[in-house]
């Protein structure tokens, strides 16, 4: 059934043997490729989004371009809350703003993860565009956000440095937040059951918000949703968690039967395999690495092999490739795992 | 020698069995505080630090208005930047701007340690002005900054969520970032050493940016400058060091000699007292836990202080209190530490 060609990235998570270490990049398909911003100054961010030739066109740009092995369908994780009925715009370098943020039982009450199908209906004909235009040669990443990242958006109304009020209502109101949180959950394993049927090879839930929180609030506020999403979706696909910040929960991360667990760039490899357990580790180099010199982007990078080891591993960054990133530093990062030899 | 009427805070810093925890709050003179906000309309933010009587008087109040059990000096660790010659505005809700950040050598090789006590000749009669207004209540926490939180500043130029342009000058240029952190940590002895003369009876050196290096790049950029201010100030007076988000480096900070070690909220409390070794931990509530409801703020401040478990333990928020506190919460955090029984 699996005709992929280069197939590195779903037998790494399936634990097996690979001749060589798979590599992409959080968020490879958007900011830093300056084929994307001639797109950008032409159409707005949902318009890229919904538009299946321009998702496709987005998201096989970094295979083609910078040699990753595998795409990661373009979106953005905030289009669960659309699904959930709330208005979201992407201002282009500003980030998510919601106008009417969720702060009260009424509008939770309102949320209908029911509607996911409906407003999200463009994730079939896109995602199916984004297979072909992949012809078969890496695989696709599905994506969403946790649950506890996309309320602290709703609630927040945008993005933050500590999310205060959106922490302030899980702390006055935690049943509120749990229903909030449930919701947001039901309409997440719709919108990947979504990208399932259109051909996504794999998942990954970014957990972005999470490292706000303390390990017992983890517990309250994130975990029990991600196991909820793991368990409907494992099954079907590998599952890639990646909880930024959250370095604390990786053992409890791993026993929600996740293939594989991203890690920040704020633990040591040794470290992070150690907590991950048997879980596929991916991970993690600082970003701002990659914005140079190049000889240090050769030597971090190959550091980082080293100390991952080999098997059971996925190169990636610590978190999003960053805007201001040379296009060469990225290829050079690549190029170096591809050429890796213990 | 000590005649400090309640020196909980001294006493458990050397380790000695106290009849109960000490509190106190990171930024605890400041913001959060009516009577130091209207001291804000009148005054600029270095016409306070400067001035003996208004520096006084703000680190009093939380003693006087909260009952933390020490006053920490009214200051702010960018001082030490204006010591080395460089010009620092700090814009009220705005952080601090730097109008000429340092990115060449010839910036660097200007910058002159020499000049401290000159500069910040204030901080001798600001100190003893604050211990005369203590009339020996409470312990006085002088402070300053890591050498690499104060380079974060220095070189980005003001505030940032990642600090792209400070951590690519020194992937850059290594040779010249060690030489920019060995005078910012020359005078940053010598500013710790000014508060020493005229009477600190300990300090706490924050590492707020540590969090945003790897483990490796800790050691690189971090460490050995916090390890430098340790051995000079640790004879003298017991050193706390706060190194947010930088809980990997915790049992390296612990062999720095360092008294005490601070958490922030992302570290289960046993599991920092494990990584901190045999040094006091202080720590470590998530400061958006005060917003209320105050339910929540005695009920987890309850569950803090049972797991940190009895000795060698400062209660205190796991980074600064924020602005937005409500008056009667910080009193709550502080009157619930004082009330607990083990």
């Amino acid at each position: 059934m699996n005709s992929i060609k280069n197939d590195l990235l779903l037998r790494t998570l399936r634990k097996e043997k690979t001749e060589r270490i798979p590599v992409w990049f959080m968020r490879q398909a958007g900011r830093y490729l300056p084929d994307y911003i001639k797109l950008r100054e032409k159409y707005s961010f949902f318009e890229r989004v919904r538009n299946p030739q321009l998702a496709a066109e987005i998201t096989v740009m970094p295979v083609k371009q910078v040699g990753v092995d595998a795409a990661i369908l373009f979106s953005d994780i905030l289009v669960v809350a659309q699904a959930l009925g709330v208005d979201v715009e992407i201002l282009e370098g500003k980030g998510p703003i919601l106008k009417n943020p969720i702060r009260t039982k009424e509008q939770i009450d309102k949320l209908n993860p029911q509607h996911t199908e409906e407003i999200l209906h463009y994730a079939l004909p896109t995602t199916r565009a984004v297979k072909d235009a992949l012809s078969n040669e890496v695989p696709l990443i599905g994506f969403c956000g946790s649950p506890w990242t996309l309320l602290c958006y709703m609630v927040e109304g945008n993005g933050s440095k500590d999310f205060a009020k959106a922490k302030q209502f899980c702390y006055q109101h935690p049943e509120l937040a749990a229903t909030l949180l449930e919701k947001i959950t039901q309409s997440s394993i719709r919108y990947l059951n979504m990208q399932l049927a259109a051909g996504v090879d794999t998942v990954q839930i970014f957990d972005s918000w999470g490292g706000l929180l303390s390990p017992s609030d983890y517990r309250k506020f994130s975990l029990p949703y991600l196991n909820e999403i793991v368990k409907a979706i494992q099954p079907k696909v590998p599952v890639i968690l990646f909880a930024k910040g959250a370095w604390f929960a990786l053992p409890e991360l791993q026993k929600t039967g996740a293939s594989a667990l991203g890690l920040d760039w704020n633990i040591e490899p040794s470290v992070g395999r150690k907590m991950a357990g048997n879980a596929v580790v991916q991970g993690n180099l600082d970003p701002i690495t990659l914005l140079g010199p190049q000889k240090n982007v050769e030597m971090e990078t190959i550091a980082m092999l080293k100390n991952f080891g080999t098997g059971n591993y996925i190169a990636n960054l610590g978190h999003g490739v960053l805007p201001q990133t040379p296009l060469e530093n990225a290829k050079l990062f690549v190029d170096t795992v591809k050429n890796f030899k213990h």
